[in-house]
């Protein structure tokens, strides 16, 4: 395994790592995902990745489970959690009105205790604020950060799917207050959606040593060539919750980039999913890579993208971005 | 119901809420509070309004017990105290010298404590210093609210009935030092008490982003028209403790205007009370407008004003100043 | 009994207080202490004055135990401890290399949990640094200070005998990192010795708000006129450990003066003891003059000197300072 | 003994102080290490040097043990322990990316409790960065050490073997963010290791108060004159785990120059190792010179170097300096 720090800061993360996005619970259970885990763990992954949202606390749940389980070390593994959806609660507006989609003192602070025990953990490593939320200052998600990272509950926090200017803001407003910074993102990036990464937070790396853990690596599953001939049963865009994410995934423009990737892929021996997967990881701007998996073959073959890197000269990346780059937003 | 920010900060509450001053204890016993509460949760209401000094203390025991026994979720609802009054001591001099009509740091510390223990809650979501004192220095005030807060016993601090100039006093030093900053104001608004409101704050809205709670939306009863024959039984004026306020609820020149404000409430289909109520929500300043009642009726006709608010429409709103505003300080 | 604000703090002291120097343990045993307290709480008194060093910490045992039995309320008065000359330990050059004569934070945590435990409080009032200590930095006892009271632990700090430069210096060191600033001294003052309060802190009144708890107002028994005769058995003059005290209790220019003022005590009613206690309590940067007392009878005639202070006209005061002025530094 | 403050702080820690290093468990067992403080405590003695990374733990284990034994009282004396090499753990590469050589949060946070463990105390009187990181940023470290102090698990932090830089880099990170500073270096210095005390933290003195508590004040025996005639049995130089030490001991010009001193010290009365330890604490920056010993007459020996400070006549250490200074860096 690579590992790599997280941006400017003295964590290490493996460069592949594995979530529990969608997966965990729903499609895979208490002996799966410790068996997940466990051979991920093998392969030198040493950074797991979770949000309250996931599947309304379950994944959190699991995760635990399987820690406990496992007991490794702690200094050995990183959790996260983010932090903005909230959980499904009663039916009630006031359920919702400071509990949900919301980045306000009294949810964050609320919440991280809520991870924490589905977790059985003492702290979370990373906490990340899981949307930007305009109803709330910036200065008061900083402050309520701080907060729980100075109660040990945490000891680095970030964002994902922020604008530059928010991060920025959020980084400026702690440096003045004496505050603990934002230290990563975790943004989609993929062949297919490039510009956050490339170019809205081109600054912020230099600057603010920003560190990045993305994911949808493989836009999911349209890099994978899954969907050159349609909906596979099983997969997610036949699944109900993620209907939304149907027609892009059979964009024909798209796919047929994929099916030229592919045989570029089969042409250096590996699958086009392992050749989408060695990109993402090729930026150095990357601290880790997210992987989803719903079988075990699956995170295998994924993990095994590791050995593509050293095929990445700038040829062959030249290559695979001259393919996608004109559908790639 | 409706849910406005509390000013700039991230927390929503309901722009009607349930405030305990006068009727819990004295007019509402134990039962009585808890359906009380229950019917205004019912009808979105997310914000109850306490203070220490409130039946000296006894208000916040009713509540504490409500709470318990309602058992709703902890994020769902927000709960107030206000600190500077100081319970009833002893008789001695020393009883009162440091715990009475202060924000000294050794009162304010002591007072949450007792506060969150008569409430039976972990923490209080809005903490105000209920005015503001002259013998204080603002600074030390300030970092007995930062102090409070960063201890998890309370989330927001605020003030009430403070001057503008008192206002940024505070926000200044706890800019300057790196302070938790004060979020709320809870002055006395109606249609006869309308300077502070609009004049003397006018610049801190945007400046620092202040939100009002509103009391006494009905001016103590005057503005329902209860007193255009005289005091009733059982009303406020009629009350012993109450009875600086007779004067002023007499006032036949107020009364006049009041009664015409009741012929403009009928021609749109309203009380009165449900006109002055909706009139001080109008303001987009007002976070919540604080609503007392010592019968569930009461409770059940002001909640109601939420619909008048559309009739509100800026000719309506020029009919109704212009009624009242010559009696307006 | 008048109250002071404590400086420009919140807190307010009785105008005269109870001190524990000298004769708590050594002169008062238990029942005495509690009872002398009691005495000086019914007169009003809310600030009993103590130290660590004290009859080597038996005398906040006994105010401790005092406490305990007379279970007044905790908001209602005020205690104090001072922290610098250290507990008597060991033989070993270890047991006072970094526990006597020092503001070091390794002594001063500790230092304060100490106390707290033997007068069996969860906070002190009021902390003082006992002296200026030339080898820690006023950074690292500023700092020290700032912690204890974050821990909540004590309420305010302050200095006793530190020279002017070095209370402007912590108080500046304080404002520069945003740290909790000392807000009183403790010096000797009395009609004897005025320049330091007088001269060398007049500064520091309106920049800071210093405010004084005085000790020594009757200069150690010389201004009680008991020395105008010789040494009285049971005198601090005869007492061992004060005997460094003895030859400027025999000073014959002062006695002298003192003669001359007691007469000038008898033409208004009054002892000189009572005369000499209301000239300090007439400083308006005064906040509370610390008296000892070894029986009832004599605090309670000291107590009395409250009465005296209506009778210091502008001419009264000249006349005073007009026959100690030579004397005194 | 002679005690001197530990740079600008107000810690004194004794001229001569005992090191755990290579000795305690490797050459030292349960009761001789019980015995050597003991003897040094007996010298006046007060500060013990530990560090997480010796004998993997154990030193701290053993020190912890003996000093329940011993039962000092807790002011007299002054622990510390280092932090950035790690504990051997498993065999995965996760076991030692975030664990091992390091400074981040993560690592430093854990790594103190567990010393805190192994020694059985509440608090930690010194703690050190074992190395600099170069993967870490410097300011994550100072707020980790910030983080440490405020808990109240150690009093003082510092650094091993830094540059100057990055030492001047960490106190102006804590000036500015207002945390607590750096404030001692543990170095290497000794006759033939000079520049960088001498030189590259020529500034820091006084710049910052910097103190220095020094290692290897012998060369690893090279000043004791055991290497004279070779490699003797049970010196570290004949231990595997140090034999990368072999060569510098056996230099040839360099046991020259022993030879040459020992002369010199014959000729003042003492041994050459007395010689050598006294020019080190001759020095007035050095707050301590840190002495290891695998026998208790060994330690007698060095401690006894204290007497040969006033031999330190500045021709006398114009003639040592002249032995030695061609073959020191």
């Amino acid at each position: 395994m690579i590992y790599r720090r997280l941006g400017r800061s003295g964590l290490q993360v493996s460069l592949f790592s594995l979530g529990s996005w969608v997966t965990f619970h729903n499609q895979v259970d208490h002996v799966g995902v410790r068996e997940m885990m466990a051979m991920a763990w093998d392969a030198g992954v040493n950074f797991f990745d979770n949000a309250e949202v996931y599947a309304n606390g379950e994944s959190e749940v699991l995760m635990g489970k399987a820690l406990k389980e496992l007991s490794w070390n702690r200094l050995d593994y990183v959790i996260s959690s983010k932090f903005y959806w909230g959980l499904k609660g009663g039916e009630m507006p006031q359920s919702s009105i400071n509990s949900r989609n919301t980045l306000n003192r009294k949810y964050l602070l609320q919440a991280v205790d809520g991870s924490l025990q589905r977790l059985g953990l003492e702290y979370l490593d990373l906490i990340y604020c899981h949307r930007a939320d305009q109803h709330t200052p910036i200065e008061e998600t900083v402050w309520a950060m701080h907060h729980i990272i100075e109660q040990g509950k945490a000891l680095y926090w970030g964002t994902s799917e922020w604008s530059a200017a928010e991060i920025m803001a959020a980084w400026e407003i702690a440096e003045r207050h004496h505050l603990h910074k934002p230290v990563m993102e975790q943004p989609e990036y993929h062949l297919f959606h490039r510009q956050r990464v490339e170019k809205e937070y081109a600054r912020l790396y230099e600057h603010m040593g920003l560190g990045l853990t993305t994911w949808s690596p493989l836009a999911s599953g349209l890099l994978t060539g899954k969907y050159l001939n349609g909906v596979p049963e099983g997969s997610r865009a036949s699944l109900q919750a993620l209907s939304f994410l149907k027609e892009g995934l059979l964009d024909p423009d798209k796919n047929a980039a994929v099916a030229e990737l592919r045989d570029f892929a089969q042409s250096i021996n590996c699958s086009v999913s392992q050749l989408a997967l060695a990109w993402v990881a090729h930026n150095p701007h990357v601290s880790s890579v997210i992987l989803g998996a719903s079988r075990q073959e699956q995170l295998q073959e994924n993990l095994a993208a590791l050995h593509v890197l050293k095929a990445l000269t700038p040829e062959n990346v030249q290559r695979i971005e001259s393919i996608t780059e004109k559908y790639a937003d």
